[in-house]
């Protein structure tokens, strides 16, 4: 095989609000690389098929924060690929892995980064899907799924709130609630999303631009468990409508990511913590990863499987549509979860 | 024995700003008492010795709160009283016991509200002053001690950042925290108190009305714990100066009590939370009594013996004067745990 094309999405410096699409991102396809003969020095070669793009990226765009994007190096986040050539046993011509990857087509591993960046060989005996791995399957999943069993400590009969409940973690955190006893509360953008959680996910919702947040609220009864995604003045809202010894998962923070300190609303209601013994929490899902991985394979893919846990994606193709199609995610114009698919 | 005066501290009326001694309270020395012969009903009487007065009776004074005081009632609060005789085996006569009295001479107890106020027998095997049991050893040291225990979840070597830390609560916190074997950092409003914090309590310190407290906290490094007495920007202050995994307990917010809503500044960095995963709960001290209580009486008293848990007390003699105490404690014109002694 001639060398081909490898194009990269590479991250160049970090935006102080909303990113610029024109300076801070660019698309690079100048390299080329030839698959069948690059040198593999123990480790092994894949072929990027699917990379998620998710809100949480934003963050990374910080410099000096947690895993932060290197200006001038790719982009990365949790994605599929395919192994093309192998020096390693422990990955084999054929595997498909799920694992942290640098957004370019083509890439050589060695077993080290490999395990730095959690590749896991996906079986997918349930035959879903490949992208499904990426949503509900995948790293959205796992925050759902490990947030609310290690934070949010459910027990049947409880009351759960969930803020930007049509999202990929969100219809995870409500489908897992639900089917775990809980009654399930959500709030969403438009009328259509809140149809879809009534009608498709079947539980409470509301459309939180048209509607009091706290009214609503106060209509479905006071919460055990809130997830934030949202933070701000919807933190704010559900901090006040909290049971006693309640409990808050702080997933993320839409509402803040592009907000300068000084313009934060912040969060005024911390006091009703005392009385009412409310805890609240930060979800770093990577902590629970060895903790909940393997329940977790064998409990969501199935749930997939048997049309248990819906979910919609969103595929974008072509890799030089990454920074639009995050541009849409964090403004929250896409439906279901966002996935690049690098090729046609 | 002839009957005795019993006098009492009555509350008459709910004041809308600050308490009127004249028209709000009243010291009623019109009834009397034979403690010989009065009838018990399988019950016994007490005479109380000490009792506390704290700033958050003024909370009990707005109907409808929690345990609001009733009009035409006693004041209600912690105390220290001597059981006179006794028609149940439960206590016996010549028993100290510590818990939730009317403000009044003599009182007779049926056991089930002895059990609602939460009576314990004080054996005082250490004999340390019984007004002790009011603040270090009582109320404000199992807010410490509780809290600390429960929700800080101290390991030695770590740090933790007190606020308010010369107050009665927050100098327990300091030295329990560094008995413990944890590194302390305390601020307070005053260059005295923060001799008496470096000095007395042997523990870091600064004033945080004179000091930078952003550049005091990364002075003295990561916090692993912070108790907040304060809320607000100090409360903001010290989440982004958490180490991964940092505890916030969350105590009090004297710096938002009377700040209504929309001038509240709000806690702007909740997103910090999520990648450090810093869980912030609230204390409510009640609903560790069962599980701490025997742990902190057989350890809290023999520290105060062993001079390794300082307290300072402001006791004023005679029930006549609980509201002027009250009101120099609103005031914050006292300097240590306010003890209203009954008799000379």
């Amino acid at each position: 095989m001639a060398p081909v094309p490898n194009p990269r999405y590479l991250f160049l410096a970090s935006p102080a609000g909303w990113p610029d699409l024109s300076k801070d991102f660019q698309y690079d396809d100048s390299r080329t690389i030839d698959p069948d003969t690059v040198e593999l020095n123990g480790g092994f070669i894949t072929k990027t098929q699917f990379l998620s793009v998710d809100p949480y990226m934003r963050g990374r765009m910080n410099a000096g924060t947690f895993m932060a994007w290197q200006p001038g190096e790719p982009w990365t986040g949790f994605g599929i690929c395919e192994v093309l050539r192998s020096e390693t046993p422990e990955f084999q011509k054929g595997d498909t892995i799920y694992g942290h990857l640098p957004f370019e087509h083509y890439t050589v591993h060695c077993i080290e980064s490999a395990h730095a960046n959690m590749f896991r060989v996906i079986k997918n005996t349930e035959n879903i899907p490949l992208s499904v791995y990426l949503g509900v399957a995948g790293l959205p999943g796992k925050t759902g799924y490990y947030g609310l069993k290690a934070i949010g400590e459910p027990k049947a009969g409880e009351s759960i709130y969930v803020s930007t409940a049509a999202g990929v973690v969100g219809t995870v955190v409500c489908q897992i609630a639900k089917e775990w006893g809980l009654r399930v509360l959500g709030s969403t953008g438009s009328d259509e999303k809140v149809k879809f959680l009534q009608e498709d996910v079947g539980i409470d919702a509301f459309n939180y631009k048209t509607s009091c947040v706290d009214e609503a609220i106060k209509d479905f009864g006071g919460l055990d468990i809130y997830w934030d995604n949202v933070g701000a003045e919807m933190l704010d809202t559900a901090l006040i409508n909290m049971n006693h010894r309640g409990r808050i998962v702080i997933c993320g923070h839409i509402a803040e990511y592009n907000v300068p300190d000084e313009k934060k609303r912040g969060i005024k209601h911390t006091w009703e913590m005392v009385y009412k013994e409310i805890r609240m929490q930060g979800l770093y899902v990577f902590s629970y990863e060895e903790q909940y991985a393997d329940e977790f394979y064998a409990t969501v893919p199935k749930m997939v499987a048997e049309g248990k846990l819906k979910y919609t994606e969103d595929i974008t193709v072509g890799l030089e549509h990454a920074g639009e199609l995050l541009m849409s995610v964090l403004k929250g114009q896409n439906t279901g979860k966002a996935i690049l698919q690098m090729y046609p």
